[in-house]
């Protein structure tokens, strides 16, 4: 069984990270995302272990202090993050898993994995950026002005990244992101057995 | 302007790999193949630049001197090989080159471009491959076994490339190829101008 791939996604906010990677989805049959654990409570028909694994604060809390987590983060005064077994698990049975994660995340899950690809989404021109953000509406000006100089912080980390994938059109650059990760299956490492079992004919 | 990719294609007698390039050519529309030099006498209707660049033997052997070819090899008395003047004068254009070569040579041309991608073209099966040569019905049985000999050995050299492409139908492999193509254009390295233009915002 070859083992899945452990895609992160970062990009600025308004960039489109969420609609390539819904869209990328819909186009291959072997991409997840995966299940995160938070502490908030379930909402109505929230499922444990298909929305979230739902966890007491304090059960969370000893998660991160044990590193079983991938990344984490605590937004409105709940925790999420990605639970480190359930990827591990996930890749093992050979199923690729995307994680859209921020710059700093994305660094410790290279760490983690160290097999992982990074791709960084880009706004065809920062412009272009503001221009989408403002296109939300769902933002204030002030929003809108944090959030474009968070984009410049961000941009400091695109070297580290594997890839470059340009969002001019959601759908290209879906196709694009797939594109990544058909190449990336046919990497020599990632074909060990396959090789074996050509070069053990002697 | 984006400087080409260098691909190079290996494999063995019979896997298929001139079908895969020209599937691949027809399917996109910047991959061309290198114009190779040669000491052979230019047949009725070739045109010196086009088919091949018709050279004396005496020039040459001057080339190979000078470490002005890619790669040669001499075949039934006469001298082929890929012009690097050429073959770096396409690149900087914005041209994506293949280079279908052997083992051997395709080390070379790592050594001498550094950023070219190797891809090693397998069957199947080891069975498949000697099913396909015999299918060709155009070599007697010692040239088939001598082929499949040689296969083994190329099989050697598997490690060193950048990716496996899957021979089991030429259209998917072609696709394989070329998404190949596409994954590495968007490699961070090749995308500086991008980034600079977004990072110089500030």
């Amino acid at each position: 069984m070859k083992a899945g791939l452990l895609i992160v996604v970062s990009g600025p906010a308004g960039v489109g990270k969420g609609s390539v990677i819904k869209r990328a989805r819909e186009l291959t049959d072997n991409l997840s995302t995966s299940v995160s654990a938070t502490s908030r409570k379930p909402r109505p028909g929230e499922i444990d272990g298909v929305h979230y694994f739902f966890k007491t604060r304090e059960q969370f809390e000893a998660m991160i202090k044990d590193q079983h987590l991938v990344e984490w983060v605590e937004y409105c005064g709940n925790y999420y993050g990605t639970p480190k077994e359930y990827v591990s698990r996930e890749l093992e049975k050979g199923r690729n898993i995307v994680l859209e994660i921020d710059v700093e995340g994305s660094m410790k899950i290279r760490d983690m994995f160290k097999d992982s690809i990074l791709c960084f989404i880009v706004p065809p021109s920062y412009e272009e950026l503001e221009r989408r953000l403002r296109g939300r509406k769902t933002e204030d000006e002030e929003t809108i002005q944090r959030r474009l100089n968070r984009a410049i912080e961000e941009f400091q980390y695109i070297h580290q990244y594997d890839y470059i994938v340009l969002n001019d059109s959601i759908d290209e650059a879906a196709h694009r992101f797939i594109s990544i990760i058909g190449a990336e299956q046919m990497k020599t490492f990632r074909n060990l057995e396959l090789i074996d079992r050509l070069t053990s004919k002697e």
